[in-house]
């Protein structure tokens, strides 16, 4: 490929830190007072750099063969085995940790930014270590002082990688039926039994020792999710300096239609009855401890969505520039020479909303990501509680709107490419295959849209959602001042409105014990809250570009572009929450009533 | 896998055939004088059996290991092989030709449901004979006796296959801008040279020969699209009784992501100005001749679109009727066994709605290919013209809402298999890359979308789109007779306005020389368009079942799910058009402004 695709556009990720969320303001914070505007910019070159000229080359051969299972343990692809080094020399894992443990103490709305060059270039290969730094967060928040000495140094300094080891054959989501069993011994650790499915990076060649973050029960626990444990289960174990097997077995790859750079595997714990495994925090807190990197995992996965959207979507823009066919209406004439596809208005509708989905979700990623910063180092304890609040609330949003609608996104580029975008000579449908995990893993979209109707909009009162009525009201102040047209302002207020009433109105049915009527249509309020948050987040845009133009910041065509972006989601997009909102309050109930036998 | 697909709903066609569209009536036409009920029913028994039993074990091995180039030719999967005999023995390919050509003459609306079973089955093994057929067609129609006894007599036996050669490297969907050459001689063929690409079983090891229905231009024809012709280019030719080379090549294999059964190929046509080709039909009306081989092409694509959603939506169904995981809302008790996730309801929306997309879109298939019975061989010359120019506005629709909203219903049966479905273990990854092919060969949709609002809802001063308003008020009437709800009647008569009102506008904004503004949200329109039609034929469907439950004819529980899914469709998705009649009107114009450096 002649074209150097950028996979994220430079020019959006300076507007979003510097015009649009003022991260330079999180430098006047303690925790980051050692960076500077300077210093978040030498991180994001070194990273885009290294993406564009490292990993992007390595994405197809390791599409094209995927990581085999060969004599009971995987081998990667030798591309990967030559990046993997470099990769853990960019200092990555620990980017967002603190100094003590050998980190950055880099923002969240820093790293995440930079770590989505990655992503884009190769998500699976940088997989291996977004992992590794949820693994080790749970050592350092969790573990005691043997195991954050013994594993989370070595798996911070990428000597050795991680893994989350919740899923069980039977019982995929519902981790209240975790059956893997730890029995205590004299001696600290736990013998573990018991069978994992689905675990990403649970076996590879590339490093000496691979500690899986697993959930099992403590002999005699209780009974559900309140009687399972943390255990971090090395495959071998350190004994006398030295590595010994652990009685960890890969008993089976699966063969995944995207992601195939990095394994997904079956995990056997204790087949021979000789796994040791090491207690994590509290006994039978281990979801409550899981979550946090859960959590992380979830907005890790929305950024991997958001980056899978942007590189296909560039993909497609050079190639509507540069492709000649056809001609525009009413100009039949075969003398003239064909024009580029790009000036065709249904290209131009399958770009613009390409445009709108990849940089409305990646401005809401990075606002999440900078409500993690304050969250975490905020000045005042109520500026990290709203923060904390927001955080929470927009996680599953964060997780699952990239994935839905970055899909969609996906198969536009597809569809910009015509018969060549079915085709492996091009990148996109390798991007399509991969970006359909998204709203799989981590959470389907349906438990997502669970966790934010039945809990986060619910939490402490309804304050979160509260706090982002206010949060619009200021975009709405801003876009206003900017002088953004004001039938675009008054829909995005509405909107809010929209959110507010129909919120209320469901939370009151659950109340009253209507707790199906309630959550029957959860999906469609994940899509309708996602929508306006999106909208929220392309006013805010619109207002920045608005200030920009009016500032005379650099060429206008940039911040042109945005306002049609916006223009366009919010009023080609948002005017389907009015349809949603009706589906949600009227309890529409076709599939509720039908019977399984009347399929 | 233990669960045997039935691939199509047998209960379903039935239905459709029997009770929503009388197919019996159409043995009252001389054409089909011959057929009864029994005869359609034993060419569907034996179609369900040959796809169940002897089609379906062929996709999985044909999906893993693609047809590959070797020297210079396609090699096929040798399961293909075994297969091709037994293909043409069952008689397909000439199933609705006439009884002097070695058809059966059997209907359209007959032959397209037995036809549905094989597609579902192995849609690339089928789609040789699919192809054949309508190149041998196109020498039925247009061919002189010389071409239709040495090719397409030996087309229709399967002895031969034939292809559809129009794509060109520079041109794609631009026709205009075919380059292929023809220079006549005296002999009565034409020397032919130029380039195609995606040329669908455009070689193979199957059969001793191959026919080409390719477009090229005679020397001095004039430029565009009025000097293009329609040429039979055999792979080999006959001399002295034997089959010799032509001068054709195979230039190349692209790797497709799905439809991996057949082969798509760069094909070469006089690399040693050797390639005999022979005229079909006139000089320069090769468009207006292919334009039959295209239209049959596009409704069975439409077909091929339904049942690859088809076999998705079975095997989705089967696997949340019987994998057990979680437990419902409010009943956590982790000692209470889990539940088949079927009992969930954001599952149950997931199923309703592939069902809904699968047997409305079929049934919208149905008519139409009742409508061509009718306008082949109808009593009277209005009902023919009637039947041709509903046929003719269908085609678009038939063609791009399956491939659209078949995929999305493929995208839903992924996710019901949750991270299983990710994985080439089951087969539902492998059914949504065949079908994002859909939207792109046979026209992409937005080309389609250009078909129906530009040219055929204002077919002879809107007579069709009148007739489409007179067969939808039948519907309603038929349904409120029948007992259906007032308020899906009133919703899909409502509806049927809409698109009237809309319509009207718009081409009165053509008329004006606004075309651009009339054709911007086209896509919106078919979108809209298709949403109406699928109401109607699930109005339709409803009335029906009313009628069976009220007559008791057979088990109540396939009309209580005909019932839910018309509901379901009517209103939760048919409202769905107000938003995009007003995009239409508005001409909301973000992308028409969207300049390309905007982006």
């Amino acid at each position: 490929m002649a074209f150097n695709n950028p996979l994220v556009s430079d020019r959006n990720v300076g507007f979003l830190l510097y015009e649009v969320f003022d991260v330079e303001a999180l430098c006047r914070l303690p925790a980051y007072a050692e960076h500077t505007r300077e210093t978040f910019d030498l991180v994001l070159s070194n990273a885009r750099k290294f993406a564009r000229d490292v990993i992007f080359p390595t994405y197809k051969p390791m599409d094209g063969e995927p990581a085999r299972l060969e004599n009971g343990g995987i081998k990667v692809h030798p591309t990967m085995k030559a990046l993997y080094p470099k990769l853990v020399e960019q200092g990555t894992v620990a980017a967002t940790r603190p100094y003590e443990v050998g980190g950055q103490q880099l923002p969240h709305t820093v790293a995440s930014l930079s770590a989505l060059y990655g992503m884009a270039a190769n998500l699976s290969a940088v997989g291996y270590l977004g992992l590794t730094a949820g693994a080790a967060h749970l050592i350092e928040a969790f573990g005691d002082d043997e195991l954050r000495s013994t594993m989370m140094t070595r798996m911070y300094s990428g000597e050795w990688t991680g893994t989350m080891a919740l899923t069980e054959p039977q019982a995929g989501s519902s981790l209240t039926d975790v059956k893997t069993r730890a029995t205590p011994t004299p001696h600290g650790h736990y013998i573990v039994q018991g069978n994992k499915v689905f675990i990403s990076g649970g076996d590879h060649d590339l490093t000496a020792n691979i500690v899986h973050l697993a959930l099992a029960r403590i002999d005699g626990a209780p009974p559900g999710i309140r009687g399972v444990s943390l255990f971090a289960i090395p495959k071998k174990r350190l004994e006398g300096g030295k590595l010994v097997p652990n009685d960890v077995h890969c008993a089976g790859a699966f063969h995944k239609m995207g992601w195939r750079g990095i394994p997904s595997i079956a995990l056997n714990f204790g087949e021979n009855g000789d796994c040791h495994g090491w207690l994590v925090g509290q006994p039978h807190r281990g979801i409550a401890h899981m979550f946090q990197m859960m959590n992380e995992a979830r907005l890790m996965i929305g950024m991997n969505a958001i980056a899978t959207a942007s590189v296909a979507y560039h993909e497609a823009l050079e190639y509507a520039r540069t492709r000649p066919q056809g001609r525009p209406l009413g100009s039949k004439d075969p003398a003239l020479p064909q024009v580029p596809i790009v000036e065709h208005a249904d290209v131009r509708r399958m770009l613009l909303r390409q445009k709108a989905i990849v940089e409305g979700a990646l401005s809401l990623g990075v606002q999440t990501a900078r409500y993690a910063d304050v969250a975490a180092h905020g000045e005042t304890p109520e500026q990290r509680r709203r923060a904390l609040l927001l955080l929470d609330m927009m996680t599953p949003v964060v997780k699952s709107f990239p994935a839905e609608k970055g899909f969609e996104a996906n198969v536009l580029a597809v569809q910009v490419h015509g018969g060549y975008g079915y085709t492996s000579e091009y990148l996109p449908e390798a991007w399509l295959r991969d970006q359909k995990l998204n709203s799989i893993h981590e959470g389907t979209t349906c438990m997502h849209s669970m966790d934010l109707l039945g809990r986060k909009v619910l939490a402490d009162q309804g304050a979160a959602l509260r706090m982002l009525g206010e949060e619009i009201a200021s975009a709405v102040a801003r876009a206003s001042a900017a002088g953004v047209s004001a039938d675009l302002t008054a829909a995005v207020d509405r909107a809010a409105g929209v959110v507010g009433d129909l919120t209320m109105h469901l939370a009151g049915l659950g109340m009253g014990g209507k707790v199906d009527e309630m959550m029957r249509h959860s999906v469609d309020y994940l899509d309708l809250f996602s929508t306006v948050a999106v909208a929220w987040q392309w006013l805010l845009q619109a207002a920045v570009a608005r200030e920009g133009l009016a500032a005379s910041r650099g060429p206008a065509a940039f911040y042109e572009g945005k306002l049609c972006a916006a223009e366009y989601w919010i009023r080609t997009e948002l005017p389907r929450i009015d349809h949603l909102a009706s589906l949600c309050r009227g309890g529409e109930d076709s599939y509720a009533r039908m019977a399984p036998e009347w399929f």
